[in-house]
């Protein structure tokens, strides 16, 4: 495998897998932290549209602080999931939203953020600016419930989050049937070569299963797994996940520990 | 997932874990076969080609009554890899190997009988009547260890397996990339569905690795994987083969021992 990584603190390994934090409140998250870090996934994505404080930037920076240090050296990555891709539905504004991303950026207690690529224009590169400014790589996303775009509808997305400023490309969709399964996959090998910048895909649902655990092979270089809850559907426990990168990365020849994942 | 399942006596899991057997003598292989078993495979894989007194009849078919003895109760496939399609160099005519075929299928000290598709039309025709005048079903395999034909080559090439009498048409294809892995993967989708037959495939080396993983998804009914020693490239052990399997069950909503596979 001669996938790019995604860009982390100290390197990564290829894949990164990544559990989610759904806590409401600082307290839950703090323990979810220190209990889905203890299963050591290589990143913590704090899913901050759970977050029942997520419109106060003072108590969204608090709780960073607070989970920073439940988190053992574990990266964050910082994610608002919009309720129109699948998050929580929240009672901030946008506008609270992207202040509330300029001040976890200046903070810098995480280090990868997320962003959907469909959010408005002006947002967007407010919220690429504030991510340049602070020098943390930005994920822009694009999730699908419902389906699954075809094979060039997909690459052109990869494609328009590069050429949007991410230094990650990522990608989820619902598939209705295996041949939806392939398409995703495909569309991944294909973006993986044209893109300079890193992608991560997933079909979601209980026939996505093989890409949550060996998508890397096809060139997708971050994988979700289950820490203590869920964040989407299909989601399988890190141990599980964990394992089949394992096996991969030995089958394929990937060190563990590989940062170039050459 | 609603696949056909590999026809076992008293049923089978799908997918099926095949481990094979590739000791060169009777002592060699009852402890192989006894190690083996031990790991819990659901299918063992004599395969014959590695045998020293393949030749001799009346040594196969004694060495088969003590692998039936040393298997525990572990169904065997019985198969005579060519040399043209990757197996080992034999000193025994095609007629003997036939005449071997004959002996071991009246004696039904094995499950099920692996024969390549492209052998002699003659004797292809006999190893069918044989299996059928014996109720064992019949395994018509091809393997391209330089290559990955097209999607459509490779449906074909199942749809013709069936038609030519087999009970389980299985594939093995050598890829150059992952574009191959996911046209072997695209075609026994296809094949699982035009097939009245259960499909089996698989993507040898290091590339294949998924579909020996995860290949079930895409409706192959068995994976092959290393008890002992390899009969293939790419082979890797039951304990990683049999885990990421489980998970794909668990995943997919398949329940572990379910016949059917539905």
């Amino acid at each position: 495998m001669a996938f790019k990584p995604i860009p982390l603190p100290g390197g990564s390994r290829y894949p990164v897998v990544c559990a989610p934090l759904v806590g409401r409140t600082r307290e839950a998250l703090v323990i979810e932290a220190a209990a889905v870090a203890a299963k050591a996934p290589d990143l913590l994505e704090w899913r901050v549209d759970f977050y029942d404080e997520v419109a106060d930037a003072d108590a969204v920076l608090a709780t960073a602080r607070a989970l920073r240090a439940a988190a053992g050296g574990c990266p964050i990555l910082f994610t608002r999931r919009s309720s129109r891709e699948g998050g929580q539905p929240i009672v901030a504004s946008e506008e609270q939203v992207v202040a509330v991303y300029d001040a976890i950026c200046r903070s810098r207690l995480v280090d990868l953020v997320d962003f959907e690529m469909d959010n408005d224009a002006r947002h967007l590169e407010a919220v690429r600016e504030m991510c340049r400014a602070a020098q943390l790589p930005l994920l822009l996303s694009f999730h699908d419930f419902n389906a699954t775009p075809s094979h060039d509808v997909l690459v052109a997305r990869f494609q328009n989050a590069q050429a949007l400023g991410a230094d990650v490309a990522k990608l989820a969709v619902m598939p209705r049937s295996m041949d939806d399964v392939l398409t995703l996959l495909a569309a991944t090998l294909s973006a993986s070569r044209r893109c300079e910048v890193p992608v991560v895909s997933m079909a979601m649902g209980g026939l996505g299963a093989v890409t949550r655990m060996c998508g890397s092979a096809f060139g997708s270089a971050m994988t979700f797994a289950v820490g203590q809850d869920a964040s989407a559907p299909g989601q399988m426990p890190i141990a599980e996940i964990g394992a089949a990168v394992d096996m991969l990365r030995r089958a394929m020849g990937v060190q563990p520990g590989d940062a170039a994942g050459a």
